[in-house]
């Protein structure tokens, strides 16, 4: 059984989910494997390979966990959270601690092996936000989760072990520190102005203009300004709103139209690089309607694993966000 | 030139320090490069190949830039930050920044390519703390800088670029993230009980056992109860101090030897893997006395590249701290 521990000094959760049966040589660096085409338990055909689906879509209808799905929900086989727990904190001394109750899900973007959200179609990237919605609304309907966590590693290097096309939902407990300091940070800011810091930014580099990849009438695209890595992007809806299930359902198009141009300049531009994408917005179980912002950050591994960030919080960025944004731009699409 | 720049959300701090003459085709993943052992800068013999040394101990004399040292520091050929420049802070709307003001450096360890820290001489890794701190005290007494960051990367996967033993100063006008985290949470910890968190931690961990490595007279290392990472590792000096530069040069020897076996259980432990090693200690310009305690924390590179963290501060490390804990108390020094 996993826990969630929290640093007595920092305040940071940590999941803590032991491989059960490793011996101490297996603790040595893992080689990514990635499982390729014919093992794939998410190529149509392989259901049963999967546990059980949450969500599915089959258009010309079909059996639950059979082929004729357009996208699939399923629980993560090797979840590092379990949803059937009642959740349970202990404090020992200075130490405080939950058993690692959560859900973990995979959300399996289309039934064909080889796309990317570039090569998708606008419809597809569609079903993938609906999907996604669907699944939030679901699991923030149980009071034991303060948060679900949307993000897709693509490739390798981005901590994908499966070629296939997929997402993941973590449905958590606790709120995780990136998204405390955004709230924490976005709240000061509206206490002191009276107005969303995100609302702001928007205005401020659509102005400027030297940072923006793209701009359409729903979304700005583009590297921020203390951008952390070489080539981060971050879409912003222009309409505000703190969380990506107020964002109607007539708007998917421009936001599946939005990340397909956004990832089809990072392949163009890059040569196809891994990549990280999350999906940021405020947790349902807090007012923050006024000061926060929903959005998603894009950050393609790009740079040399700068092990050194890891224990200081402290970038060293090589490329300009503006060199970014000019490369990015410049894509003929 | 080199940039500081603010995230107007977070407040996080990211150096912009963009490589000049770069294509975007120069843009894909780099393959680190390590420099072996015919062209090392940092070999006996090839000084001329680094600039001009800024500290340097010839036990038998000899010319600066010579042969002869046994610990060496030279400015880092491509620093992220500039030493010869006034301090500049801009604000342009939401977006705040300095120019790169800052000092970077490397201290060679040994002359010797081959060595590592744990099979360097317990005198040796004693010299290295001593260039380390005598730097330390040079770098604080400039007032542009609030902070200087020291640590280690050791090998390949860990972000080093030279085989040869090295570690790297950075003197930096602000203070980094992790340390304002660390200074915030013992500081509230103070103010609720007027107590040391981390002299309690060493208490608490003391009296339970099942997470301490060693326990000498002077340091308790330990697997922290929330590690980030499989065999996170923190050396923690029992006696109170918030500094680094507190520590009496009569207890160097001490900390080299604690350093040395730690190294030394984690390479045999786990056969060698790279690693990132650094020194936690409280900003000279703040008073923290009562409340902060400086230690050092060793992250070895076991965990496959794990994108997801980077963007949301959320870890999930698959081996216990207590499993970690038995298996590096276990190994035969």
């Amino acid at each position: 059984m996993s826990e969630l521990r929290k640093d007595p000094i920092t305040g940071r959760w940590v999941i803590v989910a032991p491989d059960r049966g490793k011996r101490p040589t297996d603790f040595r660096l893992e080689r990514p494997t990635v499982t390729g085409r014919g093992q794939c338990p998410f190529c149509e055909g392989h259901e049963h390979m999967t546990p059980p689906e949450v969500l599915a879509y089959r258009p010309h209808g079909g059996m639950p966990n059979g082929p004729g799905w357009d996208v699939r929900v399923v629980p993560n086989k090797f979840a590092a959270l379990e949803v059937e727990e009642a959740l349970d904190s202990k404090t020992e001394g200075l130490f405080e601690r939950m058993n690692g109750v959560g859900s973990h899900e995979v959300l399996i973007e289309t039934p064909r092996h080889d796309e990317t959200l570039a090569r998708m179609s606008v419809a597809q990237i569609e079903r993938v936000l609906r999907a996604f919605r669907d699944r939030v609304v679901a699991l923030e309907g149980d009071p034991r989760f303060q948060y679900v966590v949307f993000f897709k590693n693509h490739g390798a290097t981005a901590g994908a072990t499966l070629e296939h096309p997929h997402a993941q939902l973590i449905a958590l407990p606790i709120v995780p520190g990136f998204v405390r300091e955004e709230l924490d940070g976005a709240g000061r800011y509206f206490d002191a102005v009276t107005r969303c810091v995100f609302c702001d930014l928007i205005r401020q580099e659509t102005d400027a203009q030297e940072r923006v990849i793209e701009s359409t009438a729903d979304f700005l695209v583009v590297s921020p300004y203390a951008s952390r890595f070489p080539f981060e992007t971050w879409l912003l809806p222009k309409r505000h709103a703190a969380r990506f299930v107020e964002y109607p359902e007539s708007g998917f198009e421009h936001l599946a139209r939005a990340l397909k141009r956004t990832a089809t300049r990072i392949d163009r531009a890059l040569g196809g690089p891994d990549y990280n994408l999350i999906v940021h917005s405020s947790p349902s179980s807090e007012d923050t309607a006024e000061f926060y912002h929903w959005h998603i950050e894009l950050i393609p591994k790009l740079a040399r694993v700068a092990g050194f960030e890891w224990g200081t919080g402290f970038y060293i960025n090589h490329t300009s966000p503006e060199d970014a944004a000019r490369a990015l731009r410049s894509v003929s699409l």
